[in-house]
């Protein structure tokens, strides 16, 4: 792991009546860890610049040292995944479909595989709508162990099949760190969950296999906690990843999560890989999917993953926010209006 | 004050082994407030139905009612506000512009009043970029009583002013019962700030003063809790309230707040009261302002209020999140692009 | 207002390759608000101590600064409120009863005063089972204007009749600036309710009376803006602030709000102001009402305060949380044994 | 798995105008799915019960469908570990020391194990200030993929030998599930970290392993989402689980969490299996471990788990927040002195 020396990870802010012991004492556990120190005495009070590897400085506990005020962090704590380490946008490949390039892309398909005939219906539907990308999973996390909990290697089975007859790429979630070689083996996308996103040994083994990771907010993570979760990923080697942004959760109950359209510009800033949107978890409703899809491309996300079933009401996970097929044509037509008032093609 | 006798407001579910008792002593009580109870004897539960006045029947507390599983209200306790009351959208008049109708309104300006030089830059600025409301305050709610309060009548001179010269309405804040007098007689639109949204007595009064109320939202009220607050507003007679969602408070630290974008799309469905977005004091950040003031539009909002400042880092509050003028120029060349690909003019 | 010059108010971090004029730029900007600037030029980055007056210093937009990463203030926004300023603790007279000294306190009583019966067979009971204050409102905030807004001076004078009755100071909640003299003239306790904790006109009203404040948190509001709150009132001349935690807003569904204990030790640490717990609002279940009173008292808090209802389901507000006088009593009981463990007495 | 035919799961309420079509519709999906249907034609809204499979029923989009105003379930989606499944609390053997009984418990250690003098250290002073259970961690989830993970085996061979040595047995946290027969080989109670709740792969294999587990609250769970985690470990057949609360993410940034003391009643009223509370990894603070402790106790939490480090600021992970060895000897005589006035043993 390159190691950028040379940049002060962190400041630590000395109490007014610190002692020059306690000085150093900061100064002398900095160099335990390898760490420079870099000391100013102010008139009032001394700030201690410490200069090293992030992880050991940050690591300690600053705060529980005699005479330390406060500990600022001033560097962050993921490198690779941030702009900072790399100026120019990630386009990342999948099966073909470039996502973080100019064109806005439409992932859709049902939130679960139930059938061959509900999921053919729904990708004959989302192809002809323009979508480039399918969704359908085989491995259900629920909240309730009395839940569908997905059709597993069968569901695969019938995704690769409907791939070679609508020419679609598809995503599909894994969830057990012993699942990750046979979804791997058939998607062209693996999707961590938000229940995932801080599945620290999933995340670090899904780093170690070929495929492109789409990595989806953990719906109670910050946006930080998410970037270090990419990071995870990013230094096993897998540098093919796909952020997706799905609502948090907050006290408002009229959405099942509230979308943090915020962090598309945010996500932007602080890293260079590609960020769709998720309207349909996020809001939990059907009627939102269309306004909060709009929103997503006009805050400058690169995609959005839609939730189509031919027939919601007999869906058995999530059918609530599914919209029909002819919904989604309909969305598709507002996002390339959309897209076009804001130069991009989709 | 018209009751909508004949809704059921509340179903009541019993437990399981309920006894007859509990249930006439519901039943009992429901009359007491002059309600009517319609019981349904189900095989294993009974529901009882209560027809009657909302409010009397959702105070009484049910849950601490012996047999009672749990209460169920099933109207909304706010009326005049709500789709239900009126479908057709309200369009609110603000010095002869019209909140609400088909165009996208943009209202611009500084945050606070600082000093004629500062407020006519900034007017100029935005007049010309195609604001056409104005903003500027007089009073600001701080949170520390060491910041800058406002200028007070004073500021309230200088936006009469503004307005003469430049030709823009404007809005301005109101925090006390007691100024609301002084603030109406100036402003064509009265700003009830978001940490005056459960001021119940500030509500009822604006209520009773004739110009138009732009209710900002609670950074930390639900929805319901905001068109309650509405409801006081119209309640007293005035009919003429515009909303406006500046986003909630979450454990995301990115952003000052979190824009709850999907409060476009919801507040749309359950009132007919225009909504505005803020894109300025959500996010509290200048590079946010354009990417969540285009997601405003493309969801469907009737316009944005943004924070406008001719030098933000000299600005005694807020000039974080403030853009510059020619920052609000490119924003506004956005907005009328997207919203004539969504079909609007603005 | 003192100023305590010569504390560094604010820590101005630069980024790495801020160039000398960016420098330059803030130690101007500090010069011109009256501030000295420290200059510590690192081997890597510049830190610029800001010493003067924090309120000036900490309003300016630094991080809209060209050049600078990061501020950091280092001092508390508030001053008198905070243990820096005082090191005792503060004992408030409220009627003949010191809150804050060694005895745990408890206010007792209806959430709203209903009737005269209703009133005094509260106050009977609580003060039988040794509760000390009474509380019982006559201006009650609802989100909805249809329900039970209070019997407004009838309460008061009823709440001044059974303090003659049962020798019990009472406290009462304020919410309009315009209500305060009248309140005052009653109660021996201001109360202002957790909606009102941002009104800050009101704060600074009853900062110049002469009765003591009971500051209830916000349920949205942080430590920090609660602490700001209460230095509203005392910079105004009024130090005789009692805080009361009431439980916050979260995700968290099965209470009405969170209780917040931990806020217990954090707002003992930072002021020197006695703080109470109100166990009966935050959780908002009756059932709860004794566990969180027991866990308030062994984290330290100063007192409590209960809605005790001879009829809880016949209340007209929050009923479900009210206990009736008997498990007051026996809540009481536990109180004294939780107390004297502690060393306690009450 | 044991279905409770008989009980109402869902109460279905219909809107005003529903039609009998809609009705209709709604009766035939629930016997689609095996369910019965209790139809009560009220006077002016018909309300349908549906009787049979919890899982089925619920998992139907019920407000997807034509007329459907609303569905309230009624029943809680967990059983087994429901108190209406079992009145009794459970009592849980750790290795011979009974959790959930009379006895109050402390399990204390350092965080993460790092090495056997620091072990040995913590491990000879917990036992001697009255833990019966030995707290430390093999494996370690850190936000940053650049912390400290963990020594591992060689961490579980140290727990090992510190148990025969101090007579303690010991909890650790297992992250992968590949990691179970391993860590179930060693420690005596199996953890499962606030980030994993919700990883239901892990959750499964601990229910199918032999040792005691204890589940820790996600920080960003409810109660309910908690209860579950809990059901997918007892229907594995695992009957010995502990939970454990340990503080929830709000807006509050004084504490690293909020401790949510409320959840201890609400947990006890809700389910029939013993409960632990944290008080060091909620606040993150080492001087408020000891107020939050006896918090726990007073509001009837089964016992307390400590971090305890004899030297806090060398801690590669969360020394913040760890208590020396001295101080924890001082908590647990005011542990006693609670229990004991509470008539519990500690």
């Amino acid at each position: 792991m390159p190691t950028r020396r040379g940049d002060d990870s962190t400041i630590i802010v000395m109490q007014r009546d610190a002692s020059p012991d306690d000085v150093a004492h900061v100064v002398e556990r900095l160099r335990d860890v390898g760490a420079e120190a870099h000391v100013s005495e102010g008139q009032l009070r001394t700030v201690i610049g410490a200069v090293g590897d992030r992880a050991a400085i940050q690591q300690l506990p600053w705060e529980a040292f005699p005479g330390v005020e406060r500990a600022v962090p001033v560097l962050k704590p993921y490198k690779f995944v941030s702009r900072d380490f790399q100026t120019a946008d990630t386009i990342v490949d999948v099966g073909g479909v470039p996502v973080g390039a100019e064109t806005v892309v439409a992932i859709a398909g049902p939130c679960a595989v139930e059938s061959r005939d509900q999921l053919f219906a729904a990708a004959d539907a989302v192809q002809q709508a323009g979508a480039t990308i399918l969704r359908g999973d085989a491995f259900k996390p629920r909240t309730s162990p009395y839940s569908f909990q997905g059709l597993g290697e069968k569901g695969l089975e019938l995704l690769a099949e409907a791939r070679t007859e609508f020419g679609l790429p598809f995503v599909a979630e894994v969830l057990d760190p012993r699942d990750i070689e046979l979804v791997s083996a058939y998607a062209d996308l693996i999707r961590i969950g938000t229940r995932s996103m801080a599945n620290f040994p999933l995340l670090a083994e899904v780093g170690r296999q070929p495929k492109p990771v789409l990595l989806k907010r953990g719906f109670t993570a910050t946006v930080e906690e998410w970037l270090n979760a990419a990071e995870y990923v990013y230094k096993e080697g897998n540098h093919s990843i796909i952020l997706c942004e799905r609502g948090i959760r907050t006290f408002e109950t009229q959405t099942r999560n509230t979308l943090d359209i915020s962090a598309v510009p945010v996500v932007r800033h602080l890293s260079h890989l590609p960020i769709l949107v998720d309207p349909s978890h996020s809001g939990g409703r059907r009627e939102l999917v269309m306004p909060l899809a709009r929103a997503a491309v006009a805050a400058g996300a690169d995609g959005i993953m839609v939730d189509v079933h031919p027939a919601p009401e007999t869906a058995l996970v999530d059918g609530t926010q599914a919209i029909l097929p002819e919904e989604f044509a309909n969305l598709m037509d507002e996002i390339r209006a959309l897209a076009a008032a804001l130069g991009r093609p989709a």
